[in-house]
């Protein structure tokens, strides 16, 4: 495994497989928001307060790389990196099952930071998360 | 709060709430769905192998009560009691803030077991849960 | 079939099925709410509206009976009935597979109207929806 | 608007809008998810008897360009083209707001055929979808 600033041990829930006895794809996209929400609020950051303040930092652009499905009560690690690039922040994040560290989905996610309905240089966000970039 | 046989504790996720700020009311199922597959889990059950081995235990009716509402990244407690009428295994759960212990949602779900696609009296499920019930 | 104030003609999506290849159950909340919704819509009413200016009408208890289950890129006909008692406006909601017109659920949910975080009598729903009531 | 050998048209609903109050970027996948088994049932396919025949036609990777988001219950338009490389099978689709014909999401979806858990090089796919191709 790589190194991340983030790691999250989750579990996945029956209703989030399908009808093939796997994890439906687009559940992966949730696994991610919960997993960046959940690293925001470790650096005493809210994704919900952001946006009463008139901030929301919005995904501009998703690849995700399927490499092996999760069945229904699996745990696994849901692991972050990010990094800047002008005025996107780009979350890098691979989900690995637990019980044998196979990879199973890895994801680029490229975020930009909206003040009041504008698009932002970013230069406030890279403020609070100066430490990682 | 009560006597539960089986207490788990979870956390709302931003992605379950909606315009209102608050989780929303489907979910709820959804989390009382995964909080009787986890009680099932760690008493060595699984939905899935049931289901594989032709046994379904369905939903017949559900009543939830909502009480207070949960907003994102909150920690709550999903309580479960079981107990058996006839044919009918019906599954007392409540849910709980954790912060003030609220009580949020109380909820009564009965179930039957089919198997093979035949409604059963239920004693296969009986077997397997005598001493709760 | 009864005699309903609003129809809608909905389809079930693959992705609302879980691993017995039928609709999992929480999503049944989801089409119910829809349906109230879309006949908001048609009344010349939307929710997101109300919450902005600050009414939101919650549901306070929903009973749901499961009866005949929907499997994937089904269609169902989503019917609806309203009344009054007291502050609190009940939803009599059936669903029927369109096939063969078989019921499958049928839900009382019951709601109640806030203005401004407070629970009202219902007087300004009343007014809105008096034809129905 | 390009040409695109299939278009559905589709509703968004109030509970798949987050706080923000737009449609939750997961949802957009399963709109193409649906649109693709949609386009299929029109073809005579079906994914879930594909399934029970041993065949899985699953997600290798996916890219979703975010452009315009979606409110609740606004309608759009959900346009499919398919292309083959290789053993991949890739679906480029967009969906556009019905009211302004804004592009919402420009989305690649690469996908390969497995049958009885095995990749295949994609000659039976072609097969069906010859004329597309």
């Amino acid at each position: 495994m790589k190194d991340y600033i983030f790691v999250l041990e989750m579990e996945t829930r029956d209703y989030e497989c399908d009808i093939q006895g796997i994890v439906n794809n687009a559940n992966y996209q949730h696994y991610l928001e919960a997993t960046r929400h959940k690293w925001l609020q470790q650096e005493g950051q809210s994704f919900r307060q952001w946006h009463e303040s008139g901030m929301d930092v919005v995904v501009a652009e998703i690849t995700m790389k399927y490499k092996t499905p999760l069945h229904g009560q699996e745990t696994f690690l849901s692991c972050l990196n990010v990094r800047r690039e002008g005025p996107r922040f780009i979350f890098e994040q691979d989900i690995y099952r637990k019980a044998d560290m196979k990879l199973c989905i890895s994801a680029s996610v490229s975020t930009v930071c909206m003040i009041d309905g504008r698009l932002t240089r970013g230069d406030e966000l890279a403020a609070m998360f100066a430490k990682y970039l």
